[in-house]
Formats: C-alpha cells, sequence, structure tokens
C-alpha cells in the first residue's frame, strides 16, 4: 500500500461520445490511401459532432458519472469542467455544462473551469482532491469534455485523422479512510515548446472581428516532431522526480491511464516505463485523440472492462500544448 | 480575530493597464452626449490596449507583484492565471503568460487557468489556499488579465464605456499561523441566468470557419436589467447563507473589495451590506469592469493607498455571467 497524500476516491465514471467516423470515410473522402490513418495516426474510429456542443457531451457523461455512483447533481458540492475547447467565450464552459444538466437549474454546486489543455483532467482531478480534504466539500464531479473536430483540416492529415470530440466524468468523494487517494501530483511547464501545438487565432491575440477565418490560425497546429523531441528530453527526469519521494515505480504500478495523444507517443510509455503493455490502457483506435477527455475516457474504459481493485494504483500521465508535462498516482480503496 | 479555515497571507500585489482612454474621446467619436459615460456607466477612464495581449498585461502585472513580495519566478511553485478572456484556444493561458514573463523558461511551477467570467480571481485564490495547506507548495501566483475591449461594441452604449482591460497580481504564501488566511469562501452558480451575459460566438458553439464575424454573435451582450433581477433576489440569501458561521458580519468586515460590475452594482452594496462607502473600494471610476482583473486592482489599489493592517479583514464578493455569486472572506496577519 503507498502512502496517500490527499484521500479520496472515485466513486463513479462515465462517459458520452457523438456518432462515430470510421478512418476509410475520411480517407475516401479526401483521397488519402485506404489504411493511412491506422498505420501513422493509430487510429481506426473517432467520434465527431454533426451537431453536439462541448456543454451537450459533457452534461451526458457527467449524468452517467452520476449515475454509476449513485448519487444524484444536489449530492455534489463543486462541479469542475476541464478542457481546452469550450462553446463560447462566455459565460465558463461549466456554467454552459451545469446549464444542460438535469436539475442544473436547482443544483447548489460551485462551478468553475479549468484548462492546461490535454492535462486539464489530471489538474483537476488534483484540485478536487485539494478541495475534498477541508471537510465541507463531500463530493467533487469532474468533467472533461472536447470537441476538437471543429478546429481540424485537411492540410494535416496526421491531425485530421487523429483528434476526436468526447467527454468523460468522474464523481471523486471525500474518505475517512488513507488507503484511497492521491499519492502524488505534478505538472511542469516548459515555456520552450509554447508554440509546439497551437491554435493561434480566435481569441484575443487575433480577434475575429480583425482576422477572418483562416486554416492556419483557426486550425490546430501540431510540430509532431518537436512535440517528440520535448517528450525524450524533459520525461525522464520528470518521471525519476515523481517517484522518487512514493515509495514506489512506475513499473510496480498496477495500471497506466496515459493521454491518449498519439500512435508515436503511447508507443513510447511501455519503454520509459518498462511496464508491460496490456497494464498500459491504450483507447486510441477506437476514440483517437479527445484532448483533455482521452484519460477519463480511458479510466471509464478500465473500470468497465477490468474493474479497479482495493490497493490498486493508477498513474494518469501525459504531455500537453504548452508544453507540458502532468502526472498523478491515485490508489484506490 | 476571525477563525481562519485555510491559513495563508498575501505577501504582495501588483498591477498593470494599458493607456488610458478618457470618456470624451469615446463620447466625440460615437456621437455620445458629453458626460453621458461617467453618468450612466460611472467610467471617467478605462484602459484599452492598442496592440498588447492578456499574455502582455498579465505578465506585466506577475513581475510587479512578484518584486512587491521580494520574492523571484522560481520561487512559485504555482501560477494561476484567472480570466474570462484569453489569447489564443490553444494552448492555455497560463502557458502563454509564463513565457512571456522574464525567467518563464526556468521556471519550476506548475501552471493552469481558471475561469469563472468576473470570478475567476476569486475562485483561483480559493483554489490556491486549498493549495497551500498541502505542506509542498510554499507560494502561489494568481495572475488575472483581461482584455474586454477586444469584444465590445457601439451598438451598447453602456458595455462600451463602461469596460476597461487591465491586469493584477496576487502572491500568496503558505502560514504556519492561524491569524492570516481564508475565513470562508462560496460560490453559486444560477443556470437561470446562463445568458444574461455572454459572448455567443467564436467558439465550438458558433465556430468561426462557420460563423464569421457579426456583432451579436462576437460583441458581449448583457442584459443590465435581467442581472440586477438575479442580484437583487439571490444575493440577500446568499450572503446571509455567508455569514452564517463566519462570527462575523458583513458590516464588521474591515474592507469590502467588489467586484466593479457597474455604477448600479456597486451602489447597491452598501445599501445591503449596511456598511459605510469609505470601506467599500471603488476604482471604477478610473478602470471601469475590467472584469476578473477588477477585484484584484482593487485590492492593489488598497495595498497602496491604505495598506492592510494586522488582523483586518477582506470581503471580495461579485457576482459574473453564469449567472454566479462568489465571495471570499480573508483575514490579513
Amino acid at each position: 500500500m503507498l502512502n496517500v497524500t490527499k484521500p479520496c476516491r472515485i466513486i463513479g465514471t462515465g462517459m458520452h461520445v457523438p456518432t462515430a467516423v470510421a478512418s476509410d470515410t475520411i480517407e475516401a473522402k479526401h483521397g488519402l490511401p485506404v489504411g493511412w490513418s491506422l498505420e501513422h495516426s493509430g487510429v481506426d474510429t473517432r467520434h465527431w459532432i454533426t451537431t453536439e456542443t462541448v456543454a451537450e457531451l459533457g452534461s451526458r457523461a457527467a449524468q452517467n458519472a452520476l449515475d454509476d455512483a449513485g448519487v444524484s447533481l444536489t449530492d455534489v458540492d463543486v462541479m469542475i469542467t476541464a478542457g481546452g475547447t469550450s462553446d463560447q467565450h462566455i459565460p465558463s464552459q461549466a456554467a454552459l455544462t451545469l446549464a444542460l444538466m438535469k436539475g442544473g437549474d436547482q443544483a447548489r454546486c460551485q462551478a468553475f473551469h479549468v484548462d492546461t489543455t490535454c492535462l486539464s483532467f489530471i489538474t483537476a482531478f488534483r484540485l478536487a482532491s485539494d478541495m475534498l480534504q477541508d471537510g465541507e466539500i463531500r463530493r467533487v464531479l469532474v468533467v472533461a469534455s472536447e470537441v476538437a473536430s471543429v478546429g481540424i483540416g485537411p492540410a494535416n492529415w496526421e491531425t485530421m485523422t487523429l483528434f476526436g470530440d468526447g467527454a468523460a466524468a468522474v464523481v471523486l468523494e471525500a474518505s475517512a479512510s488513507e488507503k484511497a487517494g492521491v499519492v502524488k501530483h505534478s505538472h511542469r511547464l516548459y515555456t520552450e515548446g509554447v508554440r509546439a501545438a497551437e491554435i493561434p487565432g480566435g481569441c484575443v491575440a487575433k480577434w475575429v472581428e480583425d482576422y477572418a477565418f483562416a486554416p492556419e490560425l483557426h486550425h490546430f497546429q501540431m510540430d509532431g516532431r518537436e512535440l517528440l523531441r520535448l517528450t525524450l528530453k524533459h520525461l525522464p527526469s520528470f518521471i525519476s522526480n515523481f517517484f522518487e519521494d512514493t515509495g514506489t515505480l512506475w513499473n510496480e504500478v498496477s495500471w497506466t491511464v496515459p493521454h491518449q495523444a498519439s500512435k508515436t507517443g503511447l508507443g513510447v510509455i511501455p519503454k520509459i516505463a518498462k511496464v508491460k503493455p496490456d497494464q498500459v490502457v491504450n483507447i486510441l483506435e477506437t476514440y483517437g485523440n479527445c484532448i483533455s477527455a482521452s484519460i477519463p475516457m480511458a479510466l471509464h474504459h478500465l473500470m468497465t472492462t477490468r474493474g479497479l481493485q482495493q490497493g490498486e494504483s493508477v498513474l494518469f500521465i501525459g504531455t500537453s500544448a504548452g508544453y507540458s508535462i502532468g502526472a498523478l498516482l491515485y490508489q484506490h480503496g
């Protein structure tokens, strides 16, 4: 058993995705060779919205997580929406998602939005675990919902075939027992990579009144080679620092639930971690990279296929635009 | 002395604003009667960017706060950017602001962005105070930076003359003494008001590729009458719940630092609170409503004009798009 620093417990998970889009449909539409998507981005199916919003995906995933936990929205003290995409500039995504939930108008929770792009769920989980220590907060609903598809275009086949839309949510509860909870969280921002993954336009810096839509401004730009360089440069020391005072090592962790960043990114993990591939949850092929929703979607997949036993540990880990690395080690109990 | 639930201490504040724009300049340009802005929105001068960004304003305010605290960026464990506006969709504003700071590339802090629109600073302060309880986090830099001016237009004279751009930052430090820190924080979202203040376009729900710039989509829309109705309906019970278990009353608080929402909004406070007007910090006339930056700008004004004495208490309070009400009671020591 590991030393839990912030007792809390996952009591429910849920997810929701829009319509599935098969790779061969995309390949046919854009004249890509058959099988290109699976070979290069590692994705066979992703899900893309037609008319849905971030709030719609998120509110349905949140309801599924509440149902799984057997609690209702009025049992929730804090709702945290997490993500790099949102429906409107104002109000916050937290307000928009809560407003769509059944009983949202009767909710008595506080609600806020947290953004560290792909690491938003990990950051929100950490903040939730902090809040659950204060004795007043009993339950926190964390909702990661992302619509990536509107901001991708055919100029970059890799991003177009890689990204999917989806949402997943987790209900966390305060725990009197120190058997369950957060063992450690770390997040580090390396500003040398601030331009390695971005949507440059659409907000204050290139406001839409002055800069009309242009693919190079409003479609996601990703320098995959630079992101890999940053990961290979910084991940090893991040990991050794992370595990230093935890009393464990990555290859002793029960389950690794990584961000589903890319085929290359996921492929690196078993090598660095020296963990068995079947201890690394991989849903890339069927869902693609859903930004911050990928990690809780992979957690939900783990929960519904294998379940999480008392005493098992889960390492949530990923990289994000920023450039950032984040990890959170959780022990179930 | 009040009962502090989360010990921590404000050790520095700083602010930064772009060029001042006088009301008579706006009135002349748009054919408004001379004196209209001061009479109707309560604003004589606000500050609007020319080429600056949210990150530029924020990074300068943050450096000023670090200088005031006598610490450097490497002494900071967590940077939280707070606000309803940001420079780009991706990466998060936290990455963009840190990247512009002197020594940002050497920072060892984690960094994330929090959004509850106008209440973002209060939410970030609360999260900072939670994080400062864990023994590992020593210092948190909270940076609220907002550029409102790009999203306002002449179709609504009140919003156009009311809003300003600006940034302010606070350095919070862990405290062994229980004399200083957060006494209480509350935040409540009332989804009935989700459409009362919004920018409907620009993000996923009305993506710029499908919805080109239009004032009704990309300029801030505010139903002032509805916001006042929501405030009069919900604020009294929010306040009585807030003070119930604090051992104090609003009129016993040393200083009220409210969101500089509007002339009407600020005018309501002394009546509801039964506090003397000179205990309510009011900088509306010289800065306008700077969204989430208004509260820390008002705090900085208090710090530099009167200072905060040991044992004095400050109530940060405001309303925001959402519709939300938030309050945080802090005791200095």
